[in-house]
């Protein structure tokens, strides 16, 4: 059921700034804002034209509240598909409150996070997972996410799932309809043709899924465990790496953010510091847990910075080749880079000698020499070929869970076909994978699955 | 003279939103805009009207930045005179920055603070007092400061200070003219009629000076300074005057605002509470500094609240009416209101009975009784009668300092007048007048003043 109520936020961050955007959507959005609104050439704003803007004032009786744009969009050349006025006001904080007030005592109920999208949802504006890719869109936070969320929210995914969907449910019908001829014995799909179609199905749910793995990376940065005994210089090392990128964001004032520490953002791609001790030989109970937990982290993460004090390798050396080798040895498959910090205090052919390891870098975080060449090595260790390539990339574990679901649908349905299963009993099993499909598309929807998805977006979106 | 480059800045609120708008202001604003815009119906903005808004792609190269909306504004009939060109996307703190600085490569600067209002003052959009009240619009938190920086904005106060510009300036013509023919003793100028102006013009300086206080007070929250021992219920009692409207903030989700500790809106009036020490009768050192601190606080308040406990009113009833009788002759003037706490235990009676005073409250702020009471007659003290009657105030302390000026020209040229002083020597009384009238709306600049004043401004205003 299509919702008909008037719904109104704010649509820009809260705070104060220059301007700020009020949205309402609804049938009767237009006719409310005109009630409050008196245009300076003395419009009404129901009278227009849409993808119009008029300037005038907002009025609570004799009362001026703010002089404002207020845009116009008719349904359904809107973003949620229903009337939709944009009120942009002055940045105050107090003027935001008391414009909201005044509708909300005049016909608009305030809008639940996702609301707006939601309704665009329901109006068939957006299909599901482009739905899911604005939430995406506003949270990225980098080029990667940023991009594979764009590439999302225009369609590029669900296109994809919905031509295959399509052509899934042509052979549905058909095989249905061979049911309903069952007496005579014909068969109108094409069984050669529909196999042929299962496999590039297959193949499409393949990749899709293998993809989540990337996916996944680029939607919440990629975990490097960096090993290192404390005064080695961990933190100089991400200071060092943070600082550089920080100088390209500030030159743009105004638009400086918050750093979380130890996450940061290299050519586009995020990346998750994970801090852990070293792996020293010990006897110790205490410290042998602390060698667990370092085993931990690494195998949570995709990359492994071995981090050792150039300056004092004479004495550690020992040490440190015996806690590479436990690395190399337990996890053999994972990237390894091992950096010589400090290495404008130490002797650089001295460590090459001793260290014949192909990942081996010279560092010093604090002259800031190498650092460059380690953001290389870094983005080389990412496995972001699809990213480069443009291919699309499933970063929703929902997606993922529904892929995996049709996966197994259509592996029953290719083996069905093969053992001569009949008929009805095939249509059961494309059934089930047009299910999954549709979850994803949002075909198929419930009021709990929509409530958790909208949930996590914001007020005014 | 007029800038004819292209700035560009973040309109909205840093931070994360459903939507951010970008705005871009110059005579190339279009052009430039229409470099990096794709259309999804394939126009080109430089042919649409203005007051449109367009869907498409911000891009760079092949790469797709985001969906958003363009609105178009052509010079003059924009906010600040120019082309200008407000880009809505979508509200996360990487795309505001992806996009400013694709534009910051592609022909456009970074606004300076206020820049957009300034080229809205240098095009003649606004006078220099409407533009100073744009960014007191956008501070204003409350009711009283919002609606006098409105009528400001709207030309209210500029536009009577403007019209006595002018008539005094058609007389300072007359008598400059009479000067050219000074041979032949005429005069242009009707000496009873020029006094009857500058009696009127004295009359409206005199009312905008006397504002000035007013002003004041909304800008910046009227004191009130409260007197009380520790224990008698301090915090409660602000709580209690606080909790009620947050109530009513709360109401919206997504708009609530920081609390500024002992600061409070109280029906659209802004109070300052300022705490002090009680007024004890002593002779040790230490407690009579203390009490010279209380005096000087209560010297800076413009109402003064007693506060003291009821439920120990028995013991303590001496030293409460000495201390009440201290401030009484210490400030005669000033209002005083005595506000019994925790009477619901307490003897009302009694109390009443014992303190024969006028302004006497009995409240519990604990239980919320009585406070609304106390509203009333805080707001009662208030003089907001310039406010109800919708009369023109001064907040501005430049515009204060102006007006000051203006009135002891106007004084001086009245003596002349009445001195018989000759033309010439009237005529630079009368500049001197014209000049500071001028300061204010902004006849006359310079560099530094604007400079000055529109630094306070935020950046994309």
């Amino acid at each position: 059921m299509l919702p008909n109520d008037t719904i109104i936020a704010l649509a820009t961050p809260s705070g104060a700034g220059a301007i700020a955007v009020l949205r309402l959507s609804g049938k009767d959005a237009i006719r409310i804002a005109d009630e409050k609104f008196r245009s300076v050439k003395g419009k009404k704003l129901s009278g227009q034209k849409s993808h119009t803007i008029h300037l005038g004032h907002i009025t609570d009786g004799p009362k001026v509240l703010d002089e404002v744009l207020v845009s116009i969009f008719k349904g359904p050349h809107s973003y949620t598909g229903e009337n939709v006025v944009e009120i942009s006001c002055h940045g105050s904080p107090y003027i935001q409150r008391e414009i909201i007030q005044l509708f909300l005592r005049n016909g608009c109920r305030m809008a639940n996070a996702g609301e707006f999208t939601l309704r665009a949802f329901l109006n068939g504006k957006l299909d599901l997972s482009q739905a899911e890719a604005v939430a995406d869109l506003i949270a990225s936070d980098n080029e990667a996410s940023h991009q594979v969320a764009i590439q999302q929210m225009r369609g590029g995914f669900s296109g994809e799932i919905e031509k295959l969907r399509q052509e899934l449910l042509d052979f549905a019908s058909l095989i249905e309809l061979e049911l309903d001829f069952a007496e005579e014995d014909v068969e109108f799909a094409d069984r050669s043709r529909f196999e042929e179609l299962l496999q590039r199905i297959e193949l499409v749910l393949k990749r899709l899924i293998d993809s989540f793995a990337v996916g996944n990376v680029i939607k919440n940065g990629i975990p490097v465990a960096i090993v290192g005994a404390p005064n080695v210089g961990k933190s100089t090392l991400l200071n060092a790496l943070l600082n550089e990128e920080r100088a390209i964001v500030s030159d743009i004032a105004g638009t400086t953010r918050d750093t979380i520490e130890d996450e940061m953002v290299i050519s586009g791609i995020g990346f998750r510091f994970i801090d852990t001790a070293g792996i020293r030989e010990t006897e110790d109970v205490v410290e042998s847990i602390g060698i667990k937990k370092t085993f931990e982290k690494i195998t949570q993460a995709q990359v492994v910075i071995y981090l050792f004090d150039a300056s004092h390798f004479a004495e550690n050396s020992k040490t440190i080749i015996v806690e590479i080798e436990k690395i190399k040895n337990k996890f053999p498959q994972k990237p390894l880079l091992i950096l010589a910090n400090k290495i404008d205090l130490a002797d650089a052919d001295q460590i090459k000698n001793s260290l014949d390891y192909e990942n081996l870098l010279l560092i010093s975080a604090r002259e800031n020499t190498g650092i460059d060449s380690l953001k290389d090595k870094l983005l080389e260790f990412v496995n972001t070929g699809a990213l480069r390539n443009n291919e699309t990339i499933v970063t929703n574990s929902r997606h993922y869970d529904a892929l995996l679901k049709a996966l197994g649908d259509i592996q029953k349905v290719q083996h069905g076909l093969q053992s001569g299963l009949s008929g009805d009993l095939l249509a059961i099993d494309i059934r089930e994978a047009l299910y999954h499909f549709g979850e994803i598309t949002g075909q198929v929807t419930n009021d709990e699955l929509l409530g958790n998805i909208f949930a996590n977006f914001c007020i005014g979106k």
